[in-house]
């Protein structure tokens, strides 16, 4: 019966993670159509909604007390709630992330930060990082450590597209210096973002491993 | 009694945080040396040492069931884990951050990252994050309130210089894209490292005024 109610309130912990994922990939695709169509009002609904994920980061972290208070926890128990901590902060940063890439945007706007050159690797790692994030959901919803692992082959191609973006901007970039520092820079926000994503998977699966019901 | 076991134990977990602290502002110094001297044997230190912090921060994390499960945690027990967490993650993330900028270093060797024109501005950043660095181990030590005010006003500097080497960057920068870049990864780098030094200090902060003993 102990265990009944605690399974509940790990669900309840579980529904709080499952809703950060997606509002951690709705925040990077409103960044991504910010990006790509130079569009303040899309990159002002990221950065005003980013409020969203942190609300819901403090609900995780307040849900841990009861969790464990109230059912002597066990070791796995804690185990279990280091990692849903960790969930916690890496979906929190995502959004910072989307909020970083939506703050260059409105900085340039109306200018576009975006030159044709550099639009197919964005794509390839904008693509990439909203499609881990929805990973991310699902290895969340079904803890199946195949996804998990997916994860880790777009976050490769992330990388890559990465390494291919900056080669462009060293060799001969026609749109100067300051282009090439935001371009770098919303880079590293994917590539960040990216990381995050994985780092949830991988919390998922050493749960799993570890035989804990997450 | 049980209190006194328990505070032996917490006394345990700060040890450890101060000695992440530790670590965490002698990898900072360390990447700034290799930063400004094109030393590769310095970057090369700190590359190697990363590996500390991680160790650490998984110790400070094998601690938290230990310091719960003995004792029947009561909810003030469970915020101040919360926080030790938090903490343990910004500081083995100051270490990543300094790898970062030594593998910069690294990458360019022998030829040095930063010219003369940004020698000055970088240094203040170089500075104030290890300064920062300095304080959160001084914070973690004496729960000091005022300290952990003082981070925010080096952060507000850190912050001013990564927005002057910029401007710096925009402005005519003589030796090419892709010095610009290194220089605002860099910058970006010092940045997020003073970020989580501020954090640490919050976390302390949080866990004095909810009058919880860390």
């Amino acid at each position: 019966m102990v265990r009944d109610i605690q399974d509940e309130q790990l669900d309840r912990l579980t529904g709080v993670l499952a809703a950060m994922s997606r509002e951690a990939a709705a925040a990077i695709r409103g960044a991504s159509a910010a990006l790509f169509d130079a569009d303040r009002a899309a990159a002002e609904a990221v950065v005003a909604g980013d409020v969203v994920l942190d609300r819901y980061r403090a609900e995780a972290e307040a849900m841990i007390p009861e969790v464990l208070v109230r059912h002597q926890p066990v070791a796995s128990d804690l185990r279990l709630v280091v990692c849903a901590l960790r969930i916690a902060a890496s979906l929190e940063r995502m959004g910072d992330l989307a909020v970083h890439i939506a703050k260059v945007v409105l900085m340039r706007h109306p200018v576009g930060v975006v030159p044709q050159q550099a639009a197919a690797v964005l794509s390839t790692m904008a693509d990439a990082a909203a499609r881990m994030a929805d990973k991310a959901a699902v290895v969340l919803a079904t803890r199946d450590q195949v996804d998990a692992t997916q994860l880790g082959l777009d976050d490769d191609e992330v990388d890559a597209a990465e390494k291919r973006l900056l080669s462009l901007l060293v060799s001969g970039w026609p749109y100067g210096v300051e282009s090439a520092i935001d371009l770098a820079l919303v880079a590293r926000y994917y590539e960040r973002y990216a990381d995050h994503a994985v780092n949830v998977a991988r919390q998922v699966v050493f749960l799993v491993t570890g035989t804990i019901r997450l």
